[in-house]
């Protein structure tokens, strides 16, 4: 399975900071992945990818992402390491690929970008082949045009696409992507039952259209436990020991950095909160962080004794996650944003 | 635009004599392309394949092609050449490729295969985007899961698999293929016409089970000339003279090889013959050739007074492509060259 | 042979403007170069690379070069088409491949960089094998290991790190630059003298330090022509009409502008002028373009009735640069000899 | 580091039985690698060779080896799963990189090819950039050029050839290689001596020359323990249980297949014996399999109380390699194994 990190600061980041200088980050993360559920192969090297957003808005260049792919391994890409030391973004995504469905090929690298928005995703669509026609039925002209590739991602990339007023819309409100996200899931889940498949779907989204970032932790299935999804807050991100060791610093309440990550990117745990399984993360485009839960037949509550499966230590996560930022949000109201940490 | 050379013989060929050694193999022809229609981008740069068959059936091995491809260019392929020298094959597909649609992917490198067959294109379908969709909607659902690129190639393979009644035989009559290739072309037709596509296609196709090869040279128009398709045969294929001078020498009425080419791979004009627009070439499994004119409303029989606009007239001038033969196409008689148009 | 461009402006140029939209930028003389000296293998397919300055320097980055380069055809790859939409820098190295010698790899891709210094070559160092050793025979510890690759194009380049008082400079005059190319080229010349290789070596080459630009039009030959090289200047660089159709623009007498690529990359000819066979171009960091006979004894001064093999026009060229634009910058204000057209 | 695997039987192994079915193929053990010193990357990602001689000798192919390599993992290379379903050789080289020094490129993967010969190598050269000069100066001319990429491994590969009479020899003896081998190592540990290098060097290094086999499992040092290296022998080696689980069976008492390994390929721990650090092993011609001491300063005898730091102790605890059988190496018998130690 991938790994995947976001950033978005009220700051451009260096993408090496983020990238290829931290000891644990994505890239390494790419042969030590400690979290994962899927043991069978137990590496991200089957490409990878990087898009970010300009620091600086341009008339002329426009706000659509930039994206870099690879389908070498990141941790050895000599242009990849060139780059992130020269490129400075406020809003990242960089993305790992372990193959689960789809050949080595740069047009199954993610994120995936189209006009303003770009995605990526974490997980695997279950019993994909059975329901891909039927998605692909269902997109209009333009989107089915979209898919390059043969990944179930970028098939999930176009049904959000679908799932838009207007895609190509040159701004979209935070609502309106997080509408796109759950209607996205949703209609997934409905393909899946129709077409009989049993076995779950691991669906960490992400979507951003260059100011709001959405990003689910989901599965579907009320037993399992999902893909793992992690985020971090703070004023700075910097080393502070030498061989790449980072850590987030909070110098005062302000949120000048937000990240998202697959696994946590530093070894100091405390920097580190988890996301809760069938939860989505909104990043506003002021650097509000909220948590919702997505409430549908798949949804457990936190309260509820049926434990899933692979229980991810919610009492020391609820521990780490203070009641104040933590347990206050996730009282899952629906239909409203909740809980700014 | 695209090259392609088929080799056929009663002997195995190493592949270096074919593809790497000859100073105007497919591989030069990939940087030096004088008969091509597209002048736009004239080389062959972006990815090639070779497929071939085992020349001793192994049951183990089964006799399912070999597929070899690459998105480097084809003269610079140490692997290639490497692999050229050590490789014999009695039926092998080469082909070079210029992106006209697809992106530059080992998904999108010719030839394809599914099973025992293997199918490569040169051309384009104009207005593909307009007709993918409902292309695909008319596949089985084994066959939709084939298609592995996004290029109108392998959707054009996809709908000649879905053309025969079983794409998975363990083996095909000559007859079932050219019939699919038939279909192949005429569904196309119809699709383009009811999509409001009025730009004419290239739709030089070749395909094979392994014993027979069905190669088109089509265009769906009455007025223009298709991309170029030639054929030569004889006893042996070998370097006359130093710096990889190649020619086809016809020691006695045998005809051991036979091999059909987007352009000559000979710099020796006699050892080639054009064949006609909107003509199917068949070698058959006792190595017949046959040409047979595919006669639907962009046929313009040789006869006709209504010249397309390129009209290179290299096999009627010579008397090769008689009427006459044309008439009495699929009665192969063994061990002698049939020129049936 | 290889082809490349280089962009000084006042102001930074996107790259696209300069490699990928222009309808004759180096990657489209990748594939339609007519200036070409070596007819055997018109395409410069094995591989390309962009090296650029930042826009701002940065005290964090650095001014040291970023360099992009890749295996697969410079006209067909993803990357750079998004990259170039995105990057700005003030002085652009840009290259195309077609191999003479050294294997398809990044590690042979052009520009080469050391520090701050960022080199690349278009041509061929004559009997390379019989002098290579020599070379790095003569190179200090640090520069021996700076050569990835097996390119005498690198191997130059490390030659004219040997030749610089320190390589690792944190700046360098303009004048230690030229010595050390002039001292590179004779160098270059002795070796393959005292190996007694006869053929001439084609020596077009270009350093700089992000500050100024150092570029040869060189042949060992009194009677052959140098590999094509010209320049252009003006105000701005701008697409004048749809398709890629670029020209220079001259508001002014300023010269905020300067290029020097193999080959015009406009049909504007009145725009190019061409650099003289055995003649080094200096770009000033103020602007300032020099233009300096490199006098040993494979000079042949224009004046000499002993003409070269292939005559470019000298007199046209001599009525192109008109005195007002060459002459004016060229007043010699570093003790160098001149000659300024 | 890398990891290798070598097979050499009387009758040909279809690749794929090799490289890409068994569950812990090379391939496989490219991302889970359990034995391996280094565990600061542990993946073998960086690219992958493999290297084989024809099944049957023929005049015109010649037995120099073909040599497949790719800089894309092996576990995903669309290229060798279809190869490996149609190769067949007697003698197969397989190796998949995990880069300590040398960039990602073909020209540095493994194995190496030179006239009748093939090498590869599974460890490092300590302080390899002080002594390369030194190595390099040392070479002939025709040797020097051989090197094509930048690794300590090929240029192990171009002293060892500098240490035949003939490299370019059309047969070898069996002694002759070995001596070479030996020469190699020696001259490594006096460049090193000499460099100030302290650091041991893991010198796995393998070479054929399509009849004997040599490798070796070396440290130069007396305290640590080399990288792993294991062999297995017997009459079929195949798969008793789906999903790759293969063994080697012993029908009787011939010796048809042996297999060195840098670790078992299978889970039958019984098949497999570890090779003794600072042995060669050798497999002759005639398939005898000799273990022989390499007796230097850094030799421990078996029975000497110092033991190094990790000792592994897989063989001796089972009594396989007897100390007796140490003494008399050389001596060939046919058709039967020999434990030399």
């Amino acid at each position: 399975m991938c790994r995947f990190v976001i950033y978005k600061g009220t700051s451009p980041v260096q993408l090496s900071h983020l990238l290829t200088r931290p000891c644990h980050s994505i890239i390494n993360q790419a042969f030590d992945s400690r979290l994962r559920l899927d043991h069978r192969r137990p590496i991200n090297g089957d490409g990878f990818g990087v898009g970010w957003y300009d620091s600086v808005h341009d008339e002329e260049l426009g706000s659509q992402p930039c994206i870099f792919t690879s389908v070498t391994p990141a941790w050895n890409n000599a242009n990849l390491i060139r780059l992130a030391e020269k490129i400075k973004s406020p809003l990242v995504f960089g993305h790992v690929r372990a193959t689960t469905t789809g050949s080595l090929s740069l047009d199954n690298c993610h994120p995936f970008a189209y006009g303003k928005l770009m995605f990526m995703h974490n997980g695997g669509i279950a019993g994909f082949h059975l329901i891909k026609r039927r998605l692909q039925a269902n997109l209009s002209d333009d989107v089915f045009n979209v898919v390059q590739g043969n990944t179930d991602s970028e098939c999930a990339f176009a049904l959000l696409l679908s799932k838009l007023p207007d895609p190509k819309a040159k701004s979209f409100t935070t609502r309106t992507l997080q509408q796109a996200m759950l209607d996205t899931i949703a209609t997934l889940n409905v393909y899946a039952e129709e077409a009989g498949v049993s076995e779950p779907s691991l669906m960490n989204f992400c979507v951003t259209d260059g100011e709001s970032v959405i990003a689910t932790r989901y599965i579907s299935s009320r037993h399992d436990e999902a893909a793992s999804l992690w985020f971090s807050s703070g004023t700075t991100f910097s080393e502070y020991a030498p061989g790449g060791h980072y850590r987030m610093a909070k110098a005062d309440k302000r949120e000048n950095i937000i990240m998202i990550a697959s696994e946590p990117l530093t070894f100091e745990k405390a920097d580190w909160m988890e996301i809760r399984t069938n939860n989505m993360v909104v990043i506003t485009p002021k650097m509000n962080l909220l948590q919702i839960p997505i409430v549908d037949k798949f949804y457990v509550s936190p309260s509820d004794p049926a434990a899933r499966n692979r229980d991810t230590d919610f009492a020391a996560a609820k521990g780490l996650l203070s009641p104040r930022k933590a347990l206050a949000p996730v009282q899952p109201r629906e239909n409203a944003p909740q809980l700014s940490i």
